[in-house]
């Protein structure tokens, strides 16, 4: 079964989709994205993703060139004709072609169907492994497509037997390259607010939260893994996974913590009654 | 008469040449590019853009996919299909098509003939207006593809009647969006060392200059701006094009300076006789 893709209005399956040279998502990196995922054949926290989706693109002068009603209605037929299985969605807007190649004329819009990425499932018992890099995004809040940073990196993380980066500036934590950070200290749940992407797990994942943990949303200090008891990473498909290993630094005994465990088993339960 | 432009080995009218939407280039921002032009019919410094665009390709750990000898067969096939008069060539090496969205694993290349940009003759008498804005490209030294800043800047721009910005960052002047700075004071051609990419009109220009001029490649400072003599700006379609006003201040009485009229008509004489 073929995966579909949508581009300004044109549907095929993905991998017959293409888009011209002049486009200035490709020749100049003016881009943004999003990315969700269905759980039981419905794309989850819809709402949320499509207002960070157009809100990027505000950010970026850019309007999405289509409602958000003919949005999912795209979405669900992209579904349907990928399959129906559960399945990711990723949307793409760029600057559009350019005769010039730099002015932005009309946006191109491009929407993906796409195989949901296997899970590690011991992962999510044992917990995974980052490297610390000192590196802020720009614009951090907006889903722009620049991810230079972590694909230079990837010979390093895997050299170090690590699945991940995590972001730090002047001392501050920000987040892992395509996901969110969070730390347990005792019962407190403390994220970052700041130079981060807003993520709607973590925000899922705080919504979850606030009836059992203190939320803190605040600047994280790096010395703060230092004491730290739980440490989980969030995003679309990575759901809520454990962070045992900080470079050189172990957390707290290396395992999973129980806290954490539970978040998992919450977020199942929210996902699995989608 | 069509511009042709060559993807992976395929030649086709530039218009009508295509890439997948899995391009790394396009979801990731992960691409580099060179771009130069021809005088009489020949590539300008051909080997100094050859080397530059390999150089971004290791810093951002890709290879070339085409030896030097075949890249300029390409281009003199391109040249030749596309008419043959004088023109600019876009060379785009990017992380390719990846299954999962993030690894590299094929770049691809793309080399497409373009028109040259139209001059506006005037300025090159009248000099043109920067706008400031405190900003450094990350990997300075690499020709990404990361035009965001300047993209999401253009209303500013024109708001301010001005041409391009004029990036600084901690009191410290790197460049243009586009193009390489440089100031006079006096006898001395100034013009930053760092934070820039290392533009081959500069590095022509420095060439040209060094007979008649002290040269002083370092550090400038926003500060030089208040007594500089003249400045003006180097690239491959801007040639030698002075800067007579940044923000609200006037460079010196506002009008191009003697010193950069002279480089000018050494460059103009350097392509004239290419």
């Amino acid at each position: 079964m073929a995966y579909y893709g949508f581009l300004n209005g044109q549907i095929l399956p993905a991998d017959q989709l293409t888009i011209g040279t002049t486009d200035l998502g490709l020749l100049r990196g003016y881009g943004l994205f999003d990315y969700f995922r269905t759980y039981n054949g419905r794309p989850f926290q819809w709402d949320w993703y499509w207002g960070r989706f157009t809100n990027s693109a505000a950010m970026l002068h850019m309007s999405v060139p289509i409602q958000k009603e003919e949005a999912y209605r795209t979405v669900m037929t992209l579904l349907e004709k990928s399959g129906g299985a559960d399945m990711a969605f990723r949307f793409v807007l760029t600057g559009g072609y350019s005769s010039d190649s730099i002015s932005v004329q009309q946006p191109n819009l491009l929407i993906v169907a796409e195989e949901l990425p296997a899970q590690q499932l011991i992962q999510y018992e044992r917990g995974i492994k980052v490297i610390l890099d000192e590196y802020v995004r720009e614009m951090a809040k907006v889903k722009t497509t620049d991810y230079k940073r972590v694909i230079l990196l990837a010979t390093a993380i895997q050299a170090a037997k690590a699945q991940d980066v995590l972001y730090h500036k002047d001392g501050e934590i920000s987040e892992l390259s395509r996901s969110n950070f969070f730390l347990f200290k005792g019962n407190h749940l403390i994220t970052p607010n700041r130079h981060i992407l807003h993520g709607i797990t973590r925000r899922t994942i705080l919504h979850l939260a606030e009836s059992d943990f203190q939320i803190e949303e605040r600047p994280v200090l790096l010395s703060e893994l230092y004491d730290a008891d739980e440490l989980f990473t969030t995003s679309t498909t990575k759901h809520v996974l454990p962070i045992t290993q900080v470079g050189e630094l172990t957390i707290a005994d290396g395992l999973r913590g129980e806290r954490t465990k539970y978040l998992q088993e919450r977020f199942g339960e929210l996902v699995g009654n989608w």
